[in-house]
């Protein structure tokens, strides 16, 4: 198992600040006891994660969902609580003025905002020393002839190369595309043809964002993560898992082997090599269940299946491959994913001094039981702020 | 036109409530002057739209979002401007109780609440003069293995028969059924068939109601409308139209030959016939454009596609069937789709004394500026309440 | 691993004997060395499969591609190989006459022939000793207004019942559904909610076919599994998996929880009880991958997978499920999904007296070789005849 | 309509020889009276609905299946008759060899002989004058772990790449995308992205080819024509029409709404300009209806949608988006769609001397039973040769 253990000594999985808090559909917002009122208790729950799991070492932040005074301050906050902060996501779709879009507006104005934000996103990624800035677009349109779909192509193409031009020499941008939602019929970055036009047309330090809830139906997501290596502009994932529409749940919880081979083309594609760039990141929404505990399903399912992945006999496989036998193949394959790593993985984890099983550990923990008590008071955290 | 005329003759459609109110979508709900703070606004905005098209003359009302004290006075309200109030919609999806089922969930006292809510609804059916209470759950579940399908269903039985005891002489209970959304991974009435089988199960005064946003990709959902009234168990429809998820949009926006496929089978069996028992109701959400003319352009839209329906050449048509002529039989179709019907539906509305361009003569009315001044303060009403 | 046992001894799968033949696409059909030319020899490969798996003791007949003189020696034949012929499969989309339809269609003639045809599959079936008559209708239309929905299914009913009416006391009459293909526009039975309202008008021993390639994207499976069980009208599956359409690929190929989730809920439901009926039938296609270890595959996926749901811990699951723990019972459920039963199953074939590795076994035994150089010259078995 | 008269004067669309040859589906193919045994009497039926179209002037061929010694020839055949060649299809998906791959195939010397065949295809073009050759693959694998994606890709790269090398100076290779099929889970060029990126890698003279029928359910096809033209990258279109899968029914047969956004954006984007370079192609299989009709069908249905996107009101519809006025746009574009064109295309054909109702004409011709009664003995075409 020592592929295995190299490729998982590799495998860091960045939590976003967002998953600690509530979030719902458009029926209703559940909330729960102990949901963080601060970035910083996000920051807490996420660090709690990594301690457990000690594969999470990097929280995200959403922006202006996670605005601070003092953003140095906040990075040296995470350092003492054993956690970095990661990429920095920009947010232009929950102001008013962008209800008919931002970088793609038709108003010089509202596009200069949105181009603004992103500028603004930049400097907290100075202050903070992230590398990213991802752009998700909620832009779009929900009823034919409401929007000029050319147009709207070139004013996105002019809004991120004005906005890239500030991007510094050890940062990337990331456009991540979405099939659709919010935006009904349209969505402006609508696949990854779309953004890899974009990132191309930008440069080098432009890379294009999967995120796994944002394909058509029976879209085959592990092709792009091949193509996309291969051109060299895979920039970052961000994980869920999903049944029908973008439903932003634990990461493999939906597929389990649509995650093994998602992560075996990234194994096989250098994606998990130390300078290949590729961030991996989580970006779910625990609508029903509980989120820390949530957030500790997803690390440990991308570990394990991670580590599936790793397992495949890639001699075998090419042998079977090259010679035409289908059925040799997919079983070398299959195997790989039948195999129960579970205890070998908990075994690995006694040795790197962390809880053999994270889950188990959490309700231990009583961690869950002190920020119920804690946080009493205030605003839970949630899309809304 | 004689046959088009009779079927206008009878084409009536009920408009929501909640189509007035503010929507939007789990990222963002846009807000617009002029939304009504009451449910009295509301039916003054729907009376509207039957005062200009003379085709909606009756409100859905949903409860608890329009919930009164006095609803023979509301009742009185309505018909003073012209309307009566129509379907009952009952909600148990937005009460923290109801977090893991209503109808369905394995607590027997809070599947009694929601029962106890549907007896609220037959009062306030009872106080109305309401034929139909509307019966749409969000029940399901988000993650295989969270609940037990088969027991859930037992518990759905058990709990609408208990409903359906008290629904009244000349009451019926309509069952709506959706294939995802909110919850991700089942729901409780996922297909036609599901509710088939239940309103089958409960007798005579139940039937199914067909959201024609509310189906896989694919489907064909004249064939079900086809189906249902070959059964005798279409109770009503809920109309809007949607490219990808239940969009929500304006009816025939998204796909106008669907909707005219679909108006042909009501027509062709006989759901338009006065004894029917057929409704037809719009559900939809203007999330970003205007309210008020969104409703107009919607009962247009199916005028329209009816009007279209009806002209259909039928002993053309089964001709051609008969002599296996396939392009000759959808030549006879789409010659009645690709028919202007505009003009001769404009001057029909002259007749009736109505403005020929409902859409014009609502810019015109005022209207709009009208509720803009004088709806100032107070909560706009949303789905939040 | 008792509940497992007992489980595993109630399993049973039967073959299609044209999984042996050829089969593929309309851009090509590749044909392979040792192709059955005979039913004889299709059941002679289904034996083999049988002999190293211990769990395939039936094999289903398609008429009229495995017609014969006398059926009685043909059941000879199969039980001096160590099988049995099972369900009889009718055909009625091979012939000139049914270009627009068999039992639906429009010219009483043809009706007559397709009823005659499945009257004569009868008759096989009394010599056989079938218990089962599926009917799968290739019925449909490829044009919108090509024909009448309606009329289509009152001819469909009254065919149906006039079939059923010879249909004897120990016999069954299945009905599949299938969303579409070879028709585009409209199946006539296109989805279970139609199957089960026909069979629920026809009697007692009529059932529905689920068909696990047979539906739209994103359709819950498991749910139609348990709703059929529920109304006690689940009369057989057949099994065989898809990525996007009705690939017919091996099942569990595409998504091997799903088939887990559907095996969990053919043993919630009772569907491997006895006396439960409910058939467990493979319809798959081995287009570019070798037929019998295809078979082989097959069988032991089922078994797997059916090992893997019968190890759920149910007393857990509930207890989970009844406390809202969304987490904790979704971590039973897949803590089964999890195990790796291969070895306690290799054991278990071992104490009954088969291969540990039935695809090693057919390897090691020189079948196919054999096969290869015996089956010269004839026509090789295909969909064609 | 002076813009619509411009626009359709330059709208022309190429027949596909082999619409006029029997086709089908993996379950049967119907044969019907009159199918051409040669390509010389393919020719003669696309020469025909030319003659009663005035629009389609040219024919693309497939090779092999319209192999003949000599292309000269055949050229001066098809001008006697009024039409030229046009573009040439390779075809590498109907040999053993390719069973898993062409171009992409891990065999060099399959490789070769895939390419070698390209080549030829050139040659043929060198000889008829065509400007395009059309490559669409049918390589794919259908079970995860049968092939190596990453490896596929790069083969395929370096396949192309030596093929045009050979391309030349006056000519195009377009390269086709397609979702799934024959392929069951991985096609080697899936999307508008992959196919984009060769394209972009080979040089200026490769460009894409969208075929309306290969996309996931859901897709914005409109949206990849905007793109593809913003990037002068739109070499070519299949026009079909699909309910569900690759159904390649009548173009604007399953939904005439996308057909015109289709034809809005390609007005747009200058598609249809004289230097535009983008062709416009059927391909369609009339599996169930008259073959010459279906054609005649289909480019009038193009010219009646072009038509109607011509119609649209671009200063209005650009006022009402710059203000935001959802509606209002949607109403320009939505009245341009439902204006009856009918009765002016038929004035605009009498004045071209073309007959007004040109499936009228052709019933009247007696063309059908000239063929009918000629064609007798040798073997229709189809798909298989």
């Amino acid at each position: 198992m020592s592929l295995v253990e190299e490729t998982l000594d590799n495998l860091s999985i960045e939590l976003p600040s967002w998953a600690f808090g509530n979030s719902g559909t458009r029926f209703k917002v559940f909330s729960t006891p102990g949901t963080p009122r601060t970035v910083q208790e996000k920051i807490a729950d996420a660090a709690t994660v990594h301690r457990l799991t000690g594969s999470a070492p990097t929280v995200a932040l959403h922006i202006p969902w996670d605005a601070v005074d003092d953003y140095r301050s906040l990075g040296a906050y995470a350092e003492d609580l054993g956690v970095r902060l990661g990429t920095v996501n920009s947010n232009t779709f929950q102001d008013d003025d962008y209800k008919f879009g931002s970088l793609t507006h038709v108003d010089k104005k509202v596009r200069q905002k949105a181009i603004d934000h992103h500028l603004g996103c930049i400097e907290v990624m100075n202050e903070t020393g992230s590398r990213d800035l991802k752009v998700w677009l909620a832009d779009g349109t929900n009823y034919p002839g409401q929007g000029d779909i050319r147009g709207r192509q070139d004013r996105l193409a002019e809004s991120l190369a004005t906005i890239y031009q500030h991007i510094g020499v050890g940062q990337r941008l990331v456009l991540e595309y979405k099939f659709f939602e919010p935006a009904t019929y349209m969505t402006d970055v609508p696949d990854w043809g779309t953004s890899y036009a974009h990132v191309s047309a930008l440069g080098e330090r432009a890379m294009v964002c999967l995120d796994t809830g944002h394909h058509a139906p029976g879209t085959n997501i592990e092709f792009i993560v091949a193509q996309l290596l291969r051109l060299r502009k895979l920039g970052s994932f961000d994980f869920n898992s999903r049944f029908y529409a973008d439903d932003d749940l634990i990461v493999g919880a939906a597929d389990p082997f649509q995650l093994f081979r998602i992560m075996f083309e990234v194994v096989r594609g250098g994606g998990l090599d130390p300078n290949s760039g590729v961030a991996l990141m989580l970006d779910q929404c625990h609508n029903v269940e509980a989120k820390i505990p949530g957030q500790i399903r997803s690390v440990l399912n991308v570990q394990e299946m991670t580590a599936r992945a790793a397992l495949v006999d890639t001699g075998a496989l090419t042998e079977a491959q090259e010679s035409g036998d289908v059925l040799a193949a997919n079983a070398v394959f299959m195997d790989a994913f039948y195999t129960d790593v579970r205890p070998a993985l908990a075994r690995r984890r006694a040795e790197h001094g962390l809880p053999e099983d994270p889950m188990a550990a959490f309700t231990r923990s009583g961690y869950q039981q002190q920020i119920e008590t804690e946080r009493v008071g205030g605003t839970p955290s949630s899309w809304g702020a």
